[in-house]
């Protein structure tokens, strides 16, 4: 009997018309990476499990997909581990080897490994898949595409400026409108140290970041329940209600950080990064967040955060500097700074406001009609013709039905089938169809190619 | 302590610059795959255990790596199993899934499960890693790309001219001279039928590929060796002695055919496939080769294999059409027929015969020095009229020493550096600095984006 045939739950195949729609997101994003100097790297699927485990959390552990050792694996298991049932531990005895959970731990053990040879500051990208044995829903994948791109090695705030330009030259050549929320790490250090309570950090941030939602008196109250005294609310209060424009922020954080060195950092870092980008044209908007908290044990510097102006998706974009990725590998005090692209959330984004690019790149321009034998050994040499000109254009293979021919063509939306019968072949005039508009016209091959070529 | 960083044995880092030599070969690939009007598609690096175990032989199901359940696989195992000792029956109760093999059987998979969405013939291309768990060697990996092309659902044979029309086109574009072999899975049947013997067939394709360098007294010799009656051995010797060109070739095959009708139907196919590239401008040195027999169990009808002439390597490219691919999960009567590229061979032969491009597209064009802050904040802007004009180009981020800096775009392979001192930002003419041959000229911005640009 046939086998079923299906994939493991949380992954996917993409289709041809998924593929040139990820492949458009992907070579836009490429492109631009490229222009600001940016080279990729990629790393093996498979990393040793000593170089993945402890890096994540023990959530992280249990989330790494494990490869089962070659050869004998039972050998290492003994009667007293199926007693014991200890899974996690027992796995380390038959699998020494794991799928990369994302792209960091990998980069910053590349980057140790590899130190010798590289010249630093190191610009990278990395486009490649990772694996979470994550319980799979809408819009969560076992598998899926982290695009990451960052500056190890450099300490200058002229890294942030760029990644803003990155970003921001993406998203516009992309079509989505966006809003980059900023922030520092050294900020939210400052606001513990004013309160004196570095462990509500987190609470403080989730309760600040409800105020559009709930308003000052439910944020107030969220506070006092994280058991926060009403005291330090009150010297918190401007920190809540923060707003205006970026400067009035800034001017603000100033006033509240004036006895506070890092928290004084943090705001000049901000500034700096600000007035870097003054007379240059962003197209997005850019504001200060003082609740933008991602990664809070991971960032120490600037934090970044891309949102799409016209849909609520989530976060499209983010990342922020780190000082001491690669000190687990060994290679202390080393900087950096960098930003991951949500391939999956931008398509659909594009997708759900209509902003892929209706005619694709990648699909035959022309496709040839196939009469018989002795017709298609004529079209073979005319779509020879076409590929000299460097028109993508294809023959159709097989001597069938013109419906059929004309259905294959509409479902790859080729744009224009020639029609290539004993009478065309007699007089050089050939009948092209505009598949969109139905529209057949009688053409000689030159005009065809210049048609095409416009 | 710090842990040692490296990766599973078999597997590899590509640092920028190999990324960037690879990333030429597959857009060179991909560019005319997409000319002759071939899609990509993607499928998930892990396929269910079912799919994949039972395709590649007992070899290869030993060859799969295997992910272990997520959760307490461990419940799964009975003492008894440990007792028993039988490895490849265990795995099965505590893993089921696995890397793929190759992109043959998931394409199969694909092929299947998405029958209803496709439009036949199916002209598909994909590129992606597969996994071996191969004992690793000099050119060997446990993780390497594939680059397959295959029409589906086609009878055509203008299929098979249309994909040595690819094979031409993507060596002739990456500068390779190369030559083609081919031949027909229904001549070597033939041959079997002719001499009575089928299940020799292996020993004889072997034995005769051997001719050029052993001669003919050993080829007897071997062909004995392995059961072969002295009567049938002379049957066989205008086979084995055949040469010259492709029409002499195929006026022998079909003498020796003449009352074999399957060995006759080759010998027709393999001549409308050379008549079909009559004509056609090809580049390669295309030839039959009655001794290839690539995947004597798998192809149907033609056989394809592509050897670098200026350089011993091995095969770098190959394929075939076979009958009944999707048969497995239940879709039988599909032919196909398609090709595969050898990326890390292709790799090796444009290494070793010098060939890859010298500048390559990706690097940046230019760099600009960085002095210091206030000069640093001037030559941002300097950059973004560079980036307007979508030049390649990056500001070095940090006030470091000059030779360093101009050590970092000597090691970047940039070919100019802009020096931005406080005198060029007075007076708008900046010293540009020809990174190849060290000359310096004194241009304005619009001078420099002009030989930038040229």
């Amino acid at each position: 009997m046939a086998q079923k045939s299906s994939i493991p739950k949380g992954t996917r195949d993409f289709s041809p018309m998924e593929m040139v729609r990820r492949n458009y997101i992907f070579d836009t994003i490429k492109e631009v990476f490229q222009k600001y100097g940016y080279l990729p790297i990629e790393t093996p699927a498979m990393e040793n499990l000593n170089t993945l485990l402890g890096k994540y959390g023990e959530e992280g552990d249990r989330l790494l997909f494990k490869v089962l050792n070659s050869g004998d694996f039972l050998k290492k298991i003994r009667n007293s581990d199926l007693e014991e049932g200890n899974a996690a531990r027992t796995a380390t005895k038959i699998s020494e080897k794991g799928l990369r959970y994302d792209l960091t731990v990998p980069f910053a053990r590349y980057v140790v490994q590899h130190r010798n040879d590289i010249s630093f500051p190191f610009k990278r990208y990395q486009i490649q898949p990772v694996w979470r044995a994550d319980r799979p829903q809408k819009g969560r994948y076992r598998e899926f595409y982290q695009c990451d791109i960052d500056v190890i090695g450099s300490n200058s705030l002229f890294n942030e400026t760029e990644l803003i330009r990155v970003i921001d030259e993406v998203f516009s050549k992309l079509g989505i409108n966006i809003s980059i929320k900023l922030n520092n790490r050294k900020i939210l250090s400052g606001i513990a140290t004013v309160i004196n309570a570095p462990e509500k950090l987190t609470d403080i941030t989730t309760a600040i970041d409800k105020l559009d939602k709930i308003g000052l008196e439910k944020v107030y109250a969220e506070l006092e329940a994280k058991g926060i005294e009403k005291e330090k609310i009150d010297i918190l209060n401007p920190i809540i209600t923060l707003e205006g424009s970026n400067t009035n922020k800034l001017k603000t954080l100033k006033s509240i950080f004036k006895e506070n060195e890092e928290g004084s950092k943090g705001v000049e870092e901000l500034e700096t990064v600000l007035n870097n980008l003054e007379d240059i044209d962003i197209k997005a908007n850019i504001e200060i967040d003082q609740a933008l908290a991602r990664g809070l044990n991971y960032y120490t510097g600037a934090i970044i955060e891309v949102k799409a102006d016209d849909i609520s998706i989530g976060s499209i974009c983010g990342g922020g500097r780190y000082d001491n990725l690669t000190g687990i590998f060994g290679m202390p005090g080393i900087s950096g700074v960098g930003v991951s692209f949500g391939a999956d959330r931008i398509y659909d984004v594009l997708e759900e406001t209509n902003s892929f690019p209706a005619q694709t790149e990648s699909t035959s321009k022309i496709m040839i009609t196939n009469f018989g034998d002795k017709e298609a050994l004529f079209a073979l040499k005319v779509l020879v013709e076409l590929h000299k000109q460097d028109i993508k254009a294809e023959l159709y293979p097989d001597n069938t039905k013109i419906q059929k021919q004309m259905k294959y063509a509409n479902n790859k939306s080729i744009p224009y089938v020639l029609m290539m019968g004993e009478e065309e072949i007699k007089t050089g005039i050939y009948t092209l169809k505009n598949m969109e508009t139905g529209a057949q016209n009688k053409l000689k091959l030159s005009q065809i190619i210049n048609l095409l070529n416009a």
